[in-house]
């Protein structure tokens, strides 16, 4: 809990504006007044004022939960807080649990699954693309595209249901339409593939800058950082480590680590800073490989290069010098000028991204959740296509058909467990 | 700007709710709304949507600043709220200044300046007590003694007028009530006597432990920071220099320092330790000086505190072991077992605010600007009253008396100049 100027606390519940009505002062009680209206009151503990707020009404079905529920906007130092938590549950109110008002909001009918996920997504995005992401996400968009991939589904069981009610009138695997299967799977393929790019945007990436000394990794470490203004922290340690700092590359999360330099060292000291490094460069999804191209490349910084396993790019610096021309596979550039940086990021981000940026205005998935259940319902679709080409009964292809709908209606609720919710909604933030 | 789960933006100003329905989807146009009304909708940047939101409407002279306002309440991600302050900048509103909305509250006749500088202390408030008095003073505690006084002094004022038009009808000095002007006076120094405790409630103090290495410093630093389950941060250096918590004693809000033990020593590095807890001595307001009681004192110890010279409160530890009996002016204690906690902790209370805390129910100044005006006041009526013994015509009185309503009239702002507002606000947070 940090202080802020103001605190937003939400009760919401059956019963849950005569509640509120006990330990509210000034105006129309919370519960005789019109739902969608906001007014000045004072909350009050016993005798005592506790502080002056705004109160926010909501009434079934026309709030976030579908219930009757309050906002109450406090000034948010941490002693009224924790004073207005304590008052509300004395006269009856329980902390919720994290997620719990979106849980509500499902069950109740407000929204499905890849909403309720959307809604923690957008609060925890990091950049504007990853923002407009979850807004789309939100909006239902992935929503849509299950419910269309159903209805395929649905039309193909109506088929087969055919075939199984007058097997003597159809010939064998009359029941199912290739055409109309393909077309499902083709659909559920190309959002599973975005799945990549979605986290990617959601959750980031980090990239480590590495090269010998003097190679200009701090100069390009600040060129990056300066675009957008981001913060950079110093980590202290016995030697100077690593700077770190937080950017987003074509609406990409990154954090960004410029590292000591590369070099064989007998100093002690020195050499645990270099396995520092190489500590960051393992952890790292992108390296950016920086030469000095006035000195060229040596046979140190290539041997411990080599070790590295993700993608490395490599990089020609101090163009702006007189010096010999980038040598093949090496990007070049000017940290200093800028010359040659837009074209690195871009290299970055679809070295990230493992390809170019989705730029179709689909929508990408970024619940592991959800990319495991279209795996499911495609594992599914890929038996039934097999088996209906092999001629199987109609009666054996509906089991497959009714596996993938069931992991399609899982991934919007339409099928759900109580285990499933409570696992979904556990990383959720509290009060959302 | 750090993230949260809900974000509250205000707008507010004339033709605030027709700007903002340029950028708002969804429900009736904000500018058609009426008052208090609180509804979803959709943020936009052109064709693009940016956030769902909460979106209150206001309307003049029913909001806080007494002018057409609106509360967005957004996902609190900063992407989401660098996007929607990037689209309300883009469409025509600018950042407000900090304390601007109050100060336009403060404008428009929403509230005098007592109550203006409640709002900032009760959003800055670190303990229960200060926050019960900011609001005491944020519904007009202070306000309502001010108001009283400067009453007063019209009285004085009419009594002074009459002498000043019908000179020949009076004797010299009838124009003034000498019992009137003592009371008015009185109530003055009651008020300004509270600032030391109301300014300790608000801003807080520093408490040091010190005692030698084994005394159980740690323990007691342990024992008055559980019951609050206050956050204790280790400070990193070369040695271990102190531990610092905030607690809240008796309302007051504490950073406890749990110093490295007092003692001579040749090493460097002790030394060095010992050099920064004699800086942490030399900057506390209390210092608690503990005494392993089966041990005694020793010279050295005294020899140490000798060089502190604000409030040292004295404590004979481990009485729950065999030991001497506690020497005069010390509190005997079990930082383990607890005993003798509660008087230690009433004595700090106590030692940091200068004497035993007003209970009087009175409202406490917390606002050098107030204190410093009262003051002034006082010393205008100090004069008058001087001149008043002394037979001064009553036209010479009248000026003194002036000077005391001008400045009472400056505490809540009846008589005010831009460059004292300016200084006022500059100190408030952003968004109040």
């Amino acid at each position: 809990m940090a202080s802020s100027a103001l605190a937003v606390i939400r009760v919401s519940g059956e019963g849950s504006l005569q509640l509120l009505s006990k330990v509210v002062k000034g105006g129309r009680p919370a519960n005789e007044r019109p739902g969608n209206t906001i007014n000045r009151c004072i909350m009050r503990d016993g005798d005592e004022d506790v502080d002056e707020v705004m109160l926010a009404v909501y009434r079934a079905p026309r709030s976030y939960t579908g219930e009757d529920s309050a906002e109450i906007i406090s000034h948010g130092s941490i002693p009224v807080i924790q004073r207005l938590l304590s008052v509300l549950t004395r006269c009856g109110f329980r902390l919720a649990d994290p997620g719990e008002f979106t849980q509500r909001a499902f069950l109740n009918g407000r929204m499905d699954l890849t909403r309720a996920e959307a809604v923690n997504e957008i609060v925890r995005a990091r950049t504007d693309r990853a923002r407009a992401l979850a807004l789309q996400r939100l909006g239902g968009a992935i929503a849509a595209r299950i419910k269309a991939a159903r209805e395929g589904l649905v039309e193909l069981r109506a088929g087969l249901e055919v075939a199984i009610d007058y097997p003597d009138e159809v010939h064998e695997g009359d029941g199912l339409s290739a055409t109309a299967l393909g077309k499902v799977i083709a659909l559920l393929e190309g959002l599973t593939r975005t799945y990549r790019q979605g986290r990617i945007y959601q959750e980031g990436v980090t990239v480590a800058i590495a090269g010998a000394t003097n190679s200009g990794k701090s100069s390009l470490f600040n060129a990056m950082l300066r675009q957008e203004r981001a913060i950079v922290s110093e980590v202290h340690g016995t030697t100077r480590d690593w700077l770190e700092g937080l950017v987003s590359l074509e609406g990409i999360p990154v954090r960004l680590f410029d590292t000591a330099g590369l070099r064989d060292t007998a100093d002690p000291l020195e050499a645990e800073g270099m396995r520092r490094t190489e500590q960051v460069l393992s952890g790292a999804d992108v390296v950016i490989y920086l030469v000095d191209s006035t000195r060229g490349t040596n046979v140190t910084d290539d041997a411990l290069l080599a070790r590295h396993t993700g993608p490395v790019i490599r990089v020609w610096n101090k163009v702006d010098l007189p010096g010999g021309s980038a040598p093949h596979g090496f990007i070049p550039l000017s940290a200093t000028t800028g010359e040659g940086l837009q074209r690195l990021e871009a290299e970055v981000a679809s070295s990230a991204l493992g390809g170019a940026p989705d730029d179709s205005g689909q929508p990408l998935i970024d619940s592991l959740r959800q990319r495991d259940l279209i795996t499911r319902a495609l594992a599914a679709l890929g038996r039934l296509r097999d088996a209906g080409a092999q001629g199987v009964s109609a009666d054996l292809l509906a089991v497959d058909l009714a596996d993938a709908m069931d992991a399609l209606g899982e991934i919007t609720g339409e099928v759900t467990t109580a285990e499933i919710l409570e696992r979904m909604f556990a990383n959720f933030c509290v009060g959302k």
